[in-house]
């Protein structure tokens, strides 16, 4: 697909040439390249510190200033929990497998894949301008096939383009029959493809050598979370609202992985489950601090009418008319919406697109993602969903741990309820360990039953209950006691829901990569990475005039003075000119130089100089260091500097 | 083992009153506790923050200050580049097998267990005192056997606490004859083992769902680390020295963890590479700056003549001595204990031991640990190695990937050399991809090799080469030119050597929990936990008095200015006294406390009190802030601040 993709300077953007500054600058690489390279994979060079500086802001902005705990939590995830949480049964890709050559397919990219190579020929066969295929290798393959351009009937052409739209939704049986109806081949090599089947994307592995404890790497880092639920009530005295963090890996096996770093095998998730009362409308105790800010929403009945410009409405407005669902679910959105200006996204690259209704869990209430404009199109960066009480409930059921919140209630209510207890001595030496699955098997069964129960257990002395995980048990009398009981509540006893932004990192790393890159008027070879000071993987480039021992001293005078105020530097003494040299460093994305001349030795003066306009100002090594400091923690701008310091000529013609 | 570990006051330090309190605080806990907890697995709470900074302060003190290369590689490692590493083959444990109940039991665990048994059965015999066992489960164990106590003869004592003092060095044979000869059974079962194996310690996988491509969990970052060796040319210009720097997870499928925090199946690393010339002695730049500094060094010759205390030395004359190889080890020696200065390890308690001969692998020049006191006894903590060219050889051997250094001679040099080379056209089509291998194995011919090849080709038209993962070829006249040069070499190729510092910061991270626990005078229940202000996982504390809404605007307007500063904070508001508060946060190892009181309405002024001293001064809000800023960044102490600013009474009596 094409987009109108452009820098922030309205440049066109070409991936080749962004992909070629990256190959000089040595920000990304796939892993393991001397073995040949692993699809999927990727080791991070310049953009390590850059992801670095990023967790630095999202831990400020979202731990530090919302006080929610920070957990570190394992990737390795045992067999059960993921079973629980329906991973083990529904974290799969369809694949068709070439039953001639054994290469696997996803299904979904084989459908589009063919589709549009059809629909391509078709346009070159109607003499129509053919889209640019973004992808080089999708491009030979492309007009291989243009060649033997092939007219397409009208109808088949509004088939295919509403197949193209609708794929996201489809399901096994959807697929088998659009690869049948449609002949769709293995389009290398020509042969028919076997039906779909699901493969689970989780990494799978053991725990220990016994072959008894199956594991996985996890797919998402929110079970983990759930699980320690315990702690977090004890860590926050269980007051709700409270929200645990947690900023690890997670991994997900994809079959043919493409798109660069947004679709890797590994990757760096920064997960919240933030945790509410499901009564009283879910409301955020901060949420009147952000009432009026307008975010960009494209709300699910736009989309389906087709639309796709987002409406600007304050966060007031849109909660208040039930387009988001909710209090929280708003004010998560627009402290995304803050993480992503602050670390230098193009606003004007940001949209909050609401899932459809198929597009969510079962069990989801309301989910919002944040999407970031890039060179493949919108992008999934952020996802914000209200989870409900699912996670939780399906643990607490599947181990008998206690995950309620218990809180006092105002006044005491008194209420006559069909209670249904375990006797503690007979049941625990019956039951062991799987008593308190029985007794929650009990919790959970209406008062009707209970009444129900109740009589056949006086009538026939016993009765089966189905426990998970356990299989029907019988009780008797001696087991278990049904009876009406009259109580005083005093507590009220809930599993809260979740509102979970998760944020995957590496796709906000990559689309800020495209959002800070342009070239320089007239140097189209040459990039800028325009980082915000605070982003930038290094703050400083020190420049000596000349290669002169007389200006050694002074140059290192300097760099023990940032290394005293911990302001990462580079040194660049390479023979070229002054000019090179900067516009060299722009591409690195270092904001700032500072020059080191002979009048540095005279006055101890130097001259600042600006990476985006190329200005210059001239001042003591302390107010440089003052304004340096400032610049990165964000309280002046250049512009602010620029008033303050006097000026100098910039003179960078000598390239 | 019991180790004479005392707090930092002096106090005995009982390991069940850390868990508990541990158990209170929440700092870690075992993973999917509600599934039953996974063995070796742990999640951080308070102990993730704290965490965080200590990797903030690791990150400064390596990667800026001595301009490192930080580099994020994957985790998930495909198969063959452990197989040249060596791993696949050697990072192995030996395990026994019970045959009749399937358990799988560590060899060495084993034998060290059932020996220690009898010892003690010996020493109750003998109504001498028995040591105490620390760990609560084997205390249970050892009371039972203790029971059947039996007398040892003389001999049999010394050749067991031979046998426990050397168990580090066995081998796989090693480990069988003793398991025969001292007839040693599973201590749960009674039953006889099977003959000890080795069982590799990686977790593995598989990327894709092909099977064809099997993975590990990496063992170590270094692998990663020499792959990306062509970039770090590249992004330092390939001036030597210089280092890449990798903060990451790495995995060790231990058979049956124990010992905490200390041995764990997944667990972060930082590991340094240092990249150094192999000839000059591998001096380092900034030698001259840490020349005078002292180090606690137990050397190798010490240690075989039964010592174990350490030798304070300064670095300067251990590299002269050649206790210490060379400059560049000494200098991370330094560096690595001024890093635990830094984060408040009690320097009493480091010590850095060197590596026997039979401890380090074949390669290794020289390995010294930097080790840890902590209950377990000392433990390592950081290895510094110097792993010679071993890795970047195997890896260019293999792969066929020039992963050396050219350098500039100082002045050409003529020599005349038998050179083998390659027909570039015949030998590409012939060999395809496998080319540069096949001229590698030519490259690494002697010359005498290259000579004698030389005249069979001459003689009999072709000659026969071993290539490594290719197996034999055969080279004939038209493949291959093997011929005397005479050239004038005006660079240097060369393979660099590395030495590795590498920090297990799991292992560092609860040592300084066992450091700066204590109790406090007459409150041994409560424990103070004096983390450095910098470390502190949270700074501040805020104590209303009382609940009362009068103090509320104030609170909330104090609660402002601490996120405007970006300090952590956390609030107390319970109804508890005051004394009790601050005791329970001392547990928590809040370095700050600021008091809220009916005064500070009136004139805006409040106590800070400082947790180990628990004395308090009272001044604005605007000195305190900047105190507290100066004391996290330890520009200021809390002694200096007391000089400064009027003290108050404090009054912690009512708890």
């Amino acid at each position: 697909m094409t987009t109108d993709y452009k820098t922030s300077k309205g440049q066109v953007f070409e991936r080749e040439t962004f992909e070629s500054w990256n190959k000089r600058k040595n920000f990304y690489w796939q892993s393991f390249e001397p073995y040949g390279a692993t699809k999927g994979l990727f080791d991070y060079g310049i953009a390590e510190p850059l992801e670095y500086e990023i967790l630095n802001i999202w831990r400020d902005h979202f731990i530090r200033s919302e006080k929610m705990i920070s957990l570190k939590t394992s990737m390795l995830t045992p067999y059960k929990v993921l079973k629980t949480s329906g991973h083990v049964d529904k974290f799969a890709d369809f694949m068709c497998k070439d039953p001639k050559n054994g290469e696997i397919l996803r299904t979904d990219h084989l459908i589009k894949d063919v589709i549009e190579t059809r629909l391509r020929g078709d346009k070159e066969a109607r003499g129509q301008k053919v889209d640019e295929v973004d992808d080089p290798k999708k491009k030979k393959k492309a007009s291989k096939v243009a060649k033997t351009a092939v007219k397409l009937d009208d109808e088949v052409i509004k088939e295919y383009e509403h197949l193209l739209a609708t794929l996201d939704d489809c399901q096994q049986e959807d697929f088998a029959n659009i690869v049948k109806k449609h002949d769709i081949r293995n389009p290398t090599t020509g042969n028919e493809v076997e039906p779909p089947v699901p493969v689970n994307l989780m990494f799978q592995t053991e725990i220990g050598a016994s072959g008894k404890e199956p594991a996985f790497l996890r797919p998402e880092t929110a079970q983990a979370q759930f699980l320690a639920f315990p702690k977090l009530v004890e860590i926050s005295g269980g007051r709700l609202p409270f929200a645990s963090a947690c900023i690890g890996y997670s991994f997900r096996n994809e079959l043919s992985p493409r798109s660069g770093l947004l679709r890797v095998r590994e990757f760096l998730m920064a997960e919240i489950e933030h945790f509410v009362d499901p009564e009283g409308g879910k409301k955020h105790p901060k949420f009147d601090r952000v009432r009026d800010i307008k975010l960009p929403l494209l709300a699910r009945d736009v989309q389906q009418s087709g639309g796709s410009t987002p409406t600007e409405m304050t966060v007031g407005e849109a909660v208040e008319k039930k387009v988001i669902d909710n209090e929280t679910l708003g004010y998560f959105l627009v402290r995304i919406m803050q993480f992503m200006q602050k670390i230098g996204i193009d606003m004007s690259k940001l949209r909050f697109r609401q899932h459809m209704e198929n597009e969510m869990a079962h069990y989801a209430a309301d989910c919002w993602d944040c999407e970031l404009l890039n060179s493949y199109g919108w992008t999934e960066c952020v996802g914000c969903a209200d989870r409900s009480a699912f996670d939780l409930s399906v643990h607490q059921k599947a181990t008998g741990t206690n995950l309620q919140i218990r809180e006092a209630l105002p006044e005491a209510i008194k209420s006559t309820e069909w209670v249904a207890q375990l006797n503690k001595k007979s049941a625990g030496s019956r039951f062991k360990k799987d008593v308190a699955k029985v007794q929650s098997a009990l919790d959970s069964l209406s008062q009707e039953l209970r009444e129900k129960l109740s009589i056949t257990l006086k009538d026939q002395g016993k009765v089966e209950v189905d426990v998970a995980e356990v299989g029907k048990v019988e009780l008797d009398n001696e087991l278990v006691k049904i009876e009406q009981e009259t109580t005083t509540k005093t507590t009220r006893e809930f599993i809260p829901n979740v509102i979970e932004p998760s944020f995957g990192i590496g796709r906000i790393l990559y689309s800020l990569l495209e959002h800070v890159w342009w070239t320089r008027e007239g140097d189209a070879a040459r990039a800028v990475m325009s980082f915000k000071p605070s982003v930038a993987p290094t703050k400083v480039l020190v420049v000596p005039l000349q290669k002169d021992t007389r200006l050694t001293p002074t140059v290192q005078a300097l760099e023990e003075r940032l290394d005293e105020e911990a302001i990462s530097y580079e040194l660049d003494q390479s023979g070229v000119s002054i000019g090179k040299r900067y516009s060299r460093n722009d591409e690195a994305g270092i904001p700032f130089g500072i020059t080191v001349d002979y009048e540095s030795l005279d006055d101890n003066t130097f001259t600042l100089r600006d990476r985006d306009s190329t200005k210059q100002v001239r001042a003591s090594l302390d107010d440089l260091v003052d304004a340096i400091h400032k610049m990165i923690k964000g309280k002046e701008s250049w512009a602010d500097v620029q008033k303050r310091l006097p000026a100098v000529e910039a003179k960078e013609e000598d390239k």
